[in-house]
């Protein structure tokens, strides 16, 4: 029998299971209610008119949606997104994009043409557990930066320092990786200010910034800020921002279809490399995308996507304030868009352990903090995510988390007194 | 400006533009007959049962086929490609199995999970360029083995030499890269002594053989013979034999899904590593797929592709034969399946220079033989793609590549003789 372990190659024995995929597994029992997830809500999915879509395409084109396509891309696609793109004030040309298998391939074929082994991305702490895993496959590291009181973007003094120290160890950083708007896993959002800060960073140090925008236009609450890739095209426009879309969160993740906006030589690499990937992205499913787009509906899906998830949001806030114990310690963040929000517990519970529990004893499901960060984890958080769930299904599952939560802390705390009191009083 | 030439990784450094997808783009002049592509023969595709295939989708499940997916991939696809495979005389089990974008995306991964920098493949001299830039990209190199003049496999007298030497060399040899059956380019496919020969080989050596097997079911002459993946599991099953199917040639290249069969063990790594690459494979076209299947027509469409095959590829040897110079070192393969043949032609033709002229003087395309080389290519043979075009334009074409051919044996003759006689007799 072949020793599988001695001939994988030290990326393969740097991959990392994921914790989330592996905890939906389990959290996959019909009665339990879970927030562990990172799924679109399906009633978003416009059903109809994307069958019309497709209809049309196997009726104009369907010999060419089934045939190889170019590695770059569908051309109709990309005047799509182009049009819708300029929308938000952004005017990319065709060789400032290439369409992608979806965001994760993306972050795979980045993390691929930067990275050698041992380099380093400086991310945020909390990050995406998917970018997280594309830079742990091609053996470098992630320099964490936490994120300001304020949550509006990382502590620049941090990252300032941070990065001095890394310099002075050798250690060779390759880019930023942020995700500004409604991030994964805390919902948080850059402010303009941050934003700038981060751009004039990168200039200083020579960087590049990888700024991943899954949930860009899911916002529900607020207005819309620039995003970085923006601001360096109005401002100095040096091209050093490789911005990630997709229409996983506006329309539909079945489809895997997304796309790397950046410079052109970045671009150029990118097709090389994705040709040794796949060579091309699901061809059917880019004509059928953008067939879609060209009714112009897309936008309302997207409205109507921001309104259900605003729903929900504020039902998992309400219910949050309504049925968690109210103290210092209990925090949770209030996004303006995205999918999820950030729980923050008494620094004595770990959410780690407390899954078990949550599933067994109360039938609910989160994904623990502890996911998200590249070392040093902190253990006292929980992702909940507010898309998937029906707003009854939100209050039973958050009542159900408030309960054995409390339930933690009061043992806890009757456990703690007991200790300092030994008379028992 | 960003100077991004200096911020790309070794592996995007090792990365080499494919020569075939450039050609492609020189040829796509409709004036010009070209067999260079690798295309499928858009009449094959059965577009009214894969439209009703698809409205069954958005009837049954529209919303799960829009939804995020498991990486491991469809359970109800995986199901119809168990009985696909039972038919063929294969056992695999839902753990053998990993739904992916395609072959070239398992071409990437097992590149990945397999090779640190330096590391070797033992390949075919020639063999399929898209695995051979896959192994770039791990700035990993090939061992490229000649076959026989039989064509019926590796010389295994080369192949026992050249892998003493690199071991003694201390190169690092990872697996096997072969492409048995009617491999791209040259349409040779493995005798099953061959096959046996090079199962003991890898028993032997301790080396894991990743079998390529897009075309597998494309045979239009000849008996059908077993994989070596089937050898495998009917002899020892020791499980060292990857394999790696697509619907790209059976089917659609368009929908962009393949499979890979292999040990449970190494599909477990696979999984982990495609969770960081692309987090699943196209859910719509996996079920979709799924759909086609459980008609049964799979089987009668790939019956009408290997007909509609067979009638080019008899073509295009006939007219080889009635066209091309009748010499010795003017020579074609006769492929029992696939989608190729390979011509050779006099050893002072550089195919490398005559694609130029080829395309200008006589408005006819093939793809230059070296592209098939890892290193030290040879120069005077080229791929014909015989799919993709209409029996008439396969005439029209080879007439057309058959008098710039004699054009240059005859100039290349005439200046031989004019300097071997320098009287000018």
């Amino acid at each position: 029998m072949m020793d599988f372990d001695s001939v994988f190659s030290s990326n393969a024995r740097n991959m990392k299971k994921s914790v989330i995929r592996e905890l939906l597994k389990l959290t996959a029992r019909p009665e339990i209610i879970s927030f562990a997830g990172g799924l679109p809500a399906p009633e978003t999915f416009p059903v109809a008119d994307l069958k019309e879509a497709a209809d049309r395409v196997f009726e104009k084109e369907a010999k060419s949606a089934l045939q190889y396509g170019t590695t770059e891309g569908d051309n109709g696609l990309k005047e799509e997104i182009i049009k819708f793109e300029n929308r938000q004030g952004v005017q990319p040309k065709p060789e400032n994009l290439l369409i992608v298998s979806a965001s994760q391939q993306a972050l795979d074929m980045v993390a691929k043409i930067l990275l050698d082994p041992g380099d380093y991305v400086i991310a945020g702490r909390p990050t995406y557990v998917g970018a997280i895993q594309a830079i742990q496959s091609y053996s470098a590291h992630v320099l964490g930066i936490p994120f300001t009181p304020e949550r509006d973007g990382f502590n620049m003094e941090i990252l300032e320092r941070e990065f001095a120290k890394a310099k002075a160890r050798g250690n060779k950083i390759k880019y930023i990786y942020v995700i500004p708007d409604f991030q994964n896993p805390a919902g948080l959002c850059w402010s303009l200010e941050k934003r700038k800060a981060l751009l004039d960073f990168a200039y200083r140090k020579d960087l590049l910034i990888v700024e991943d925008s899954p949930y860009r236009e899911i916002r529900f609450l607020g207005d819309h800020l620039p995003s970085i890739y923006q601001l360096d095209q109005q401002g100095e426009n040096r091209g050093i921002v490789i911005n990630l879309k997709t229409f996983s969160k506006i329309l539909s993740p079945g489809v895997r279809v997304g796309w790397i906006m950046a410079h052109e030589k970045f671009i150029a690499k990118c097709v090389i490399a994705k040709q040794a990937m796949d060579l091309c992205t699901n061809v059917f499913s880019q004509k059928w995308l953008a067939e879609y787009m060209r009714t112009g509906k897309l936008y309302d899906t997207i409205k109507k996507t921001c309104d259900n998830y605003r729903e929900k949001r504020n039902k998992m806030v309400e219910c949050l304030e309504k049925y968690m114990p109210k103290r210092w310690d209990v925090t949770w963040t209030k996004p303006e868009g995205g999918l999820f929000l950030w729980v923050s517990l008494p620094h004595y519970i770990n959410t780690d352990e407390l899954i078990i529990k949550a599933v067994e004893e109360e039938k609910v499901a989160y994904v623990v903090g502890s996911a998200f960060y590249y070392d040093n984890p902190e253990h006292n958080a929980m992702r909940l995510n507010f898309s998937y769930s029906d707003p009854a299904t939100i209050e039973e599952g958050i009542k159900r988390l408030a309960r054995i939560i409390t339930r933690e802390i009061e043992t806890y705390e009757s456990g703690h007194r007991a200790k300092t009191s030994p008379e028992g009083q």
